[in-house]
């Protein structure tokens, strides 16, 4: 996932920055990091980076924010990964190349990104990061173009995959999306003056900035000091093939957000409408006595399940969201600690009850057979798993971190086996097709999880 | 508010504390505490007590907890207050005294503590805190009872107010709730061994123990490590006269809680159906689109209220749950900051629509003020505001931190005056009686907030 | 040891004992506090205490200085003790009670501690801390008298041992020195204008104060905001029996310092002198290459062994200065890390050569051992270890924290086994009637660490 | 200044880096890094680095020091530079390249080192830092030999002035002294294993290392976990023409450290003796009473001045050694608070005496003349100040950070002119003859700063 922000032409560019990626936590709280440059005090700045690893509070506070001086700037946070924090991993990354320094913010995945780093180190580069940003680094450097924007061009021709990137020199900003836009990522006025290019518009509410649209498939757009009004220029540079990733609108985003013009909630309420239809049979047959949600990101869905279904919906697995890391190991006695730290059911609502309980998504199935052993132990009767999801069989690699073929579940075992192992009295995922139609069925989505076929 | 908890009889004892003080970290953030004594290889351990300021996360790790040995324990979480933190009021407070160290958690305020205060100085004693815990210590010391137990009683004679104390020596732990049972506290066995007291039963799940029954009002639980059982003595203190806070209900505890037998989810949504009837009349005449809550503690209400009315319910604000202190102070553009940081409205689908948003109460009306101007902000058409607790006129004296009455809207403005001024279509609360039957009729609960009728 | 400061009727009051604690860390760096109050702003101010474990430098900088308003503030720097630092044992100690609130800072050690303080719980008193001076508290907040300073002499009657009291009340500051004047303690007029009363004057220059005089044995000093001009009143409360510590001129103070009128580091000149005169039959018959100091307390007294003696002084051991607390582990082959990381020896230098090196006391032996051992492997040829005071057999009760009678080498053996123990080729100590010369004959030292002779 | 140290074939590289660093502190304290690689547990490690602002003990503790597995580990300290501690700026660094991944510690100044960059960066390459170490990485990745030794080499061939590097790979170590052999480098030998090569010989106790050799100039030494037996290859890269700077000898290395084969104490006594010898006339003119030093490096000259001229050495400025970072601001009534927080004169020896003060160096002046005003106000009669070293009239560039000539006082005023401005009553240098004389005659030292003869 990652979330990326810029903003141009805003004296509060560092605090907007700030509060946008605060507002995008949700999309990775490994590390978290803003560059600055543009125009303060009647002088150009030169790029300053603050980044750190944690939360966006851990790393920003009012102080070092005021430090980062100029009316541009950039920033990003960085979703965990299995490897950990790694401070040589946080973005953005910097550089000092022959047209001054530049400072990159990436979210995606460049899929040939080991053929072109290995051919740059062939050539004699040497590398700072395991970042795939810093590849187009080496690339727009290589090029022997004399402006910025024509070396960012040339080195975008040499990289493939799944792209939003924002690129910053002391006087300009740059912002591309893939020919995929796989990634979503807006445009948004500034009550306050300049633009805000963001990843979700969920963002645009805090820090007062309007929705003007999205950045189009294959799309760059130049922002420029050297330009009075602020205002930002075009190119189409490759011809658009959109393929937005599906998951966004299943999980990553907030519900708050719209992505390509569609409202995620309003989505995940469909989700869960399609679901509760493919039930039909199941419904008539057995008695449910309400719908649940495994919080937070399954609410919407369930409550979608239940309006289709004419079931009663509850709020019955509380989230405790005080956890950060686990501060604190397990006595021997207490089993699943992880899950029972963060999720609590309510048992004297769920005692002898046939429940329907719906998430979003089932990866490795761990954390579902945890949630059905917990379910259990408050006393439910049956436990229907609903799954607002197809069955995700395939690794994605255009930035999501999914894990290895042999450790997806849904790429090993068929629904029944899957429902033996996660514990559930019926099991059932929303098909490809409701969800492709749920979704919209003039978007041809992103479905590798699903079907397997990559294109990018 | 606050939460208390003690563990007897566990060898894990510090470390089942410090779960139940984070599964309780709800009632109170500013601070926390543990002391530890009891059994530890074969050996009474001397009372050590570990505190600090801010989450339980913050205070305790893995390693500090391992520190506090021994199969006795008491914690302690204080509810953030307007003073801020102050590192001499953290609690446990541990004195030493004729009877060796004692270690004393409190929830609750006690009303005659100036009085007592200003007695036990003009005898000569002197005070390193300002909680009216300390009061109690003093009075225990200056007990002429040649036992613990016999000087507890002693003191307890001498103090008012709404109090559950747990205090422990290195070999003993007592448990005293006060006549009144103003606060919730309940006695839970562990499966691991031993039992746990605490304030919500919301944490027995987490830490594999099994509720047993709550604490009597006025009655006083007698733990020894002289007994070979670990079992307890009860002995009853004081004439029962419950007055159980209906706050709890309303706001403070965790929907997952039972207090005095009654589920607090269930509770409230049946607050919200009352609210529902209430509005018969209302709902007849308008046209509704939704309802929605101010999350988290409205939602279960609001619930309530879609049900009874047959009103869809949607999840129409996002809450961002990152938010520790503000981090950041908003640039001039950015009014309301604290709120929009924390509450995101789903304009998408409020656009245009006529709402019912249900909220637990209205204390000094600046926040309602601020969630209509938010919503009106995101395009509501009609903002119809509904709470689900009668109007709070007159402050608590029993452990909230209510302001003073000229701070409470409802004690200067009447309902109509407060429409006005929190910016609403329509406004209405729950009647006293509405609460007291949803409660349950047969209790006669603390109602100080709403009728003025102070009784301890 | 320990140091003590006050400020009275100075408007950087809390800076200036800062960096009066800073100038006297060597008394001391387990812990620091100040507590401030007196006039700011045409206000009086209550008291404000901030304290920390740690140097002067980790508790305090210049944002939370600020915040200790007023002209009237004391601090303390403690010194580390076995037990290691405890968060309830930071002075100063501050306790409300009926004649307001008042922080005490203390120097020394009260010999009928124990005795009062199981008095004062018999009485039903409760005990915050383990600090002698919270038996002063006690004491005064039980003394009839209605004025603050007829109760602390009252509480002064009821103890017995050495003491340098601070205490503090919102606008008066009370100087109390014991009748033997066993801690040094110093007055100085600031430039800027008030006093200040410290334990050595060597922190009067950094703060811009003159000396005025030293306070009297059994004298109190008495500041009081009610008098106009800042001046002080002084009350002789006990017949003086002066008997100063000897080990302040041997090791405790600074050589900037004057304690009784007498410079320190001039009297450790003579310690070295008459070292050397008593050594005249061995440096007829011994010839030696040089003489060394172990640094830093020893340089003093090895530059006058040398000057009397005629050898020549060399800077031969090399003294690292920025160790902390041990920060890591040492490897299984390097042994005696701990002094290895703090002194280092010139090889070059002392290869093959006859020397005498001088160090300041010899407390339980290991040390020297350490010392002589390392001399060894940088090639000494003989090792003449000359002592500048006399050998240590008693414990100190006067504030010293010297271990049990068991642990003392010089309790246990005679010099010739200690000459075996640390492996030196010759051992000498200083005589105690030198030591009485040295610092002056007509004074009668406490030598209760030589003699045994207690007094107090 | 800055300090490296590598260690090649002992399981305990980092920790023995660590604690060499830890010796090494004076050469550098804004910043320490350890990169380790090599054999652990039967097993090659990839390189892994932690790196931080601050001293070495604010850097490393035990539990990251065991992080940094296998049996080669470089360290680098960085000195204190005027635009303060940056963290893209801290050594080692270390890169991804087609050889693997290697590590660089630092210690000199590259003198070409612009133009190498500005080629490297028209070639398109990119700079992660500021650090002329980034060159040489750059300059191994360009190179188009197949194995990282012929890599080095040919690096080394495109670079000027003063260096010596520690270069690591997962198995290799190599390290490379410039032909001038302008900052010392030193072999030693491992008591527990393995080698150390480390900027002075003073860690070498700490370490339980053995001297075996300095490194010659223009040597390198290749050490290779491919060889079974841990012992290194030396290839004689440049013809040596040793130019050693003659400040480690006058301020920069630590007394207990060999240079080239000569004590640095031992010089510095000479150095103090020669400038005696030069005051010959104004000692017969003059009655002085006593020789200070300017603590800790003056005091080695001191003592030489003292023992040439016969005159009494006395330890008359005492240094407090716990400041770190200024903590606190000072108030408006006190002046030079940053000298007067570190040195304090004995003003008791020192009144109304004639003295000579020596230091090691006059640089922009400030220093002296506080040095000297605040002799003045202890009452000293005349202070004639004495300086070990010639006048510095050139900024040096081969790796110590000097200001400019605009701000160098000798290269601005003459004696006499210098003189008055610090406000002594007369004042010396000593002359570049007597400085080669001290140091060894037969040396050719680098003395850029007196002479301005640059040459690398």
């Amino acid at each position: 996932m990652c979330a990326i922000v810029g903003v141009f032409g805003n004296e509060n560019a560092s605090s907007i920055v700030c509060m946008s990626l605060f507002a995008m936590q949700h999309r990775g709280h490994e590390s978290s990091g803003i560059s600055s440059s543009g125009m303060f005090d009647g002088q150009i700045q030169e790029i300053k980076t603050i980044k750190g690893t944690g939360f966006v509070r851990d790393v920003f506070n009012d102080e070092n924010i005021k430090t980062l001086k100029g009316d541009i700037a950039i920033g990003h946070n960085r979703y965990a990964t299995v490897s950990g924090a790694n401070s040589k991993n946080i973005q953005p990354i910097s550089a000092s190349s022959k047209l001054g320094d530049i400072s990159i913010a990436h979210n995606g995945n460049l899929t040939n990104k080991d053929e072109v780093r290995e051919k740059l180190i062939e050539d004699g580069a040497i590398f700072a990061s395991d970042m795939d940003s810093e590849n187009l680094i080496h690339l727009i450097a290589k090029s022997t173009k004399d402006n910025l924007k024509d070396r960012i061009i040339d080195a975008l021709d040499e990289i493939k995959g799944a792209y939003n990137f924002l690129i910053q020199s002391k006087d300009k900003m740059f912002v591309i999306r893939d020919k995929h836009a796989i990634r979503p990522l807006s445009i948004g006025k500034l009550k306050g003056g300049g633009y805000v290019i963001a990843s979700e518009t969920c963002c645009f509410d805090l820090i007062n900035a309007s929705f003007v649209r999205d950045v189009n498939a294959g799309e760059m757009l130049i922002f420029d000091k050297q330009k009075p009004d602020n205002e930002f220029a075009s190119l189409q540079l490759f011809k658009p093939e959109p393929r937005p990733c599906a998951f966004e609108y299943i999980y990553f985003a907030r519900p708050d957000s719209n992505i390509d013009g569609k409202n995620v909630y309003e989505t995940r309420i469909k989700l869960g409408k399609a679901l509760a239809k493919s039930d039909e049979e199941f419904l008539k047959n057995n008695k449910i006595d309400m719908v649940i949600a495994v919080p937070d990101s399954g609410i919407p869905s369930a409550l979608g399940y239940a309006k289709e279904s004419n079931l009663a919906y509850e709020a019955a697995i509380i989230r405790n969201h005080y956890v950060g890391r686990t501060f604190i190991e397990p006595t021997q006695d207490i089993r699943d600690l992880k899950v029972k730290m963060k999720l609590s059911p309510l048992k004297y609502l769920l005692q002898g009850k046939n429940i329907v309980v719906v998430d979003d998504s089932i990866v490795r199935g761990t954390t579902s057979k945890q949630i059905v052993s917990m379910l259990k132990n408050a006393g439910v009767a049956k436990i229907h798993f609903r799954v607002s999801s197809p069955i995700i069989k395939y690794p994605d690699i255009y930035g999501i971190n999914t894990p290895t073929k042999q450790e997806l579940i849904g790429s090993n075992k068929n629904i029944d086996e899957i429902n033996d192992y996660i514990g559930s009295n019926s099991l059932n995922f929303l098909s490809i097709d409701d969800l492709c139609e749920c979704i919209d069925k003039n978007i041809n989505c992103s479905l590798v999880s699903f079907d397997g076929k990559y294109f990018a």
